[in-house]
């Protein structure tokens, strides 16, 4: 018997193998790292697999054989796994194996190819197969599966959403006067750590008093002032899973402009909340957030998406934007998803307002969709702290 | 005049114009994000560059733009730049700045681009222009020129080795009898915050007893216990560029085994830096080490190269390996680079002994290749240290 996360492993290849099947190839390659985890609970940095209509064939070098093998042993193991170790480089191991499988038809990530490797590839299979199969691109093959997650999946984000709160209550105590936002930055950063978080999910965000008008600030060496509004945006990677969260406090007294800017952020912010519900359009909860702020006049203010599907990378589908346009969306034709959310689907709810010169608010919670409506994953007072 | 980091880039630019000039293309496409840094000091995640005879033109999207005003208005601002935000998607930006520049051919980075991108911009460019321009591969172009530092990297580099080698000395306070694996880990990490480094520049390895014959084992439950050896190995970022070191230790007293090996790869690891001079093969520099060890039965223990470069990502050439096979070198047929190591290269310098069942000792420092012999910019006792 398998156990579950092994069993979940094998629902997901059987859902390659249906997706391979719609694209009438026999097997598909799988380059990108997120998705070779999903299919092998492998967490290593270099691998390669082949999915097959019986096996998973899985390339790693030797740095990983003492990894896998203990992964193999263990309850989250792969099925149907084989194992061919890197004699060469990742490609010539590749093309050995693809020869040797007699497949004619391969679905490849065509997001996760580089034109170089591509090129390689299609020269060499041409150069030692008599009849070379044919490299097929496929787009979001794996990706598509990843955005509704399992009950494994869920329980590991209901533990780290848990533990980002936690995190997140001692960051109030490192708010003081004087100190710059690197300093509380790093302090962030040690946090999470010690939170038993695996890493730090992205690059820790503090952004006081004008800087907060960026929404993607680095920290500077700019000390935080009285009366400065201060956006602390972190997450965490904990079992392999992003988790993010965003909280605008002030130091010291909160300025009235400041209390009418975080108000309209945070109702918002709870709009966008109250929209989340499995069949709901992903357009219309980011417009119960823009409508709102719109109401306010503060429309222009929040120039960027809703919010971002969480899962093995910390940007995934659904994305949560205005059915138009999506500039975070960075260097990628991607196709759309559906437009309807979904149980099981993570994604942030961080609404912001950014006013070059003054500052800004930004506030961020993670959310569920559930069979019924919503749960709210991460648990910290979203009131503006005055600290 | 240009101040000493802008008049860098300028020179940096000259260089990609001699390259293009050779590959007779008009422009040069940047995809790759260290690439983008090394060209223009910017240090965001998402950014297109494009160089021309005269210009660089930078795409980036609205999150970034008073970050590249701010770094624009600085000394270490990147010279003849034209700035296009993004409007829509980043490659949709790009086809119509491409259209604008009137250029017959193209220069890109097959190495970073992905087929999907590509195919979509061959596609594209074929709809939207008469005349569409010819998008040529390049391999390595940018990449190249990051091999040999210049003089203001050379001075990050010393000061990002100082700042690690400090941390190490704080580590092995960390090193106590029933600790696990990840608490040390986490504590070193947020030492290496502590200092003063941006991040971690790889995930830390902890490895313990028999855990340490995993060259890249990942810190597990396992607890530290009396006479284990442990090896450290971790890393920071500094001002955008990396830098990595290992040591190895023992838990109370080390075993005569283990002052054995410990012995055979500190020869090892002492050899290969003798061996490092302006005009000597990297293939002898790891064939000292390789040679050290074998001669003492450990040649097969040895199994990765002994040194990588270093720069703004981890692995960068030189790689100092074997003349044949390369494993570490996951997933890309990447060309040679010149065999002779010249003044200006930063790499590692890391022999070890992996022994399945027993544990490994593995000392790590990073070197500089000067006029005259090398530098070693870590400074830490490679002593056997008993803890």
């Amino acid at each position: 018997m398998l156990h579950a996360r092994s069993a979940a492993l094998s629902r997901r290849h059987k859902l390659v193998r249906e997706a391979a099947a719609r694209h009438s190839v026999d097997a598909v390659l799988v380059t990108s790292r997120p998705n070779i985890f999903y299919l092998t609970n492998f967490t290593g940095s270099s691998a390669i697999a082949v999915v097959t209509a019986d096996r998973l064939h899985f390339i790693t070098d030797f740095r990983y054989i003492t990894a896998v093998e203990s992964l193999q042993q263990s309850e989250e193991s792969c099925p149907d796994f084989d194992l061919t170790v890197v004699d060469g480089t990742y490609d010539a191991t590749l093309l050995r194996l693809l020869a040797s499988l007699k497949v004619s038809r391969v679905g490849f990530e065509a997001a996760h190819l580089t034109v170089s490797r591509y090129n390689w590839l299609v020269d060499q299979l041409g150069r030692s197969t008599a009849v070379p199969p044919t490299l097929v691109p496929t787009e979001q093959l794996v990706e598509h599966l990843r955005v509704r997650k399992d009950a494994d999946e869920i329980e590991i984000f209901r533990e780290a959403a848990r533990r980002l709160s936690a995190v997140a209550r001692g960051v109030f105590e490192e708010i003081k006067a004087g100190r710059t936002e690197q300093e509380v930055a790093r302090a962030i950063d040690a946090r999470i750590i010690a939170g038993g978080f695996e890493r730090t999910s992205f690059d820790t965000i503090v952004a006081s008093g004008p800087q907060a008008a960026l929404p993607h600030a680095h920290p500077t060496e700019r000390m935080l002032g009285e009366n400065d509004l201060v956006v602390l945006d972190f997450g965490g990677v904990y079992r392999s899973y992003c988790v993010d969260l965003t909280r605008t406090v002030a130091v010291g007294r909160a300025s009235s402009r400041a209390r009418e800017v975080h108000a309209a952020v945070l109702e918002a912010h709870d709009r966008a909340i109250q929209a989340v519900a499995p069949g709901r359009s992903r357009f219309a909860i980011d417009a119960a957030a823009r409508d709102s702020l719109t109401s306010k006049g503060l429309g222009e203010a929040f120039g960027h998406g809703t919010g971002h599907g969480l899962g093995i990378e910390i940007h995934e589908d659904p994305r949560i934007t205005r059915r138009t346009g999506e500039a975070a969306r960075a260097g990628s034709e991607g196709n759309e998803v559906d437009e309807a959310v979904a149980p099981g689907m993570v994604f942030t709810i961080e609404p912001g307002a950014y006013l070059p010169g003054w500052g800004g608010v930004r506030i961020e919670d993670d959310v569920l969709v559930t069979e019924h409506g919503v749960e709210v994953l991460t648990s910290v007072t979203t009131d503006l702290l005055e600290l």
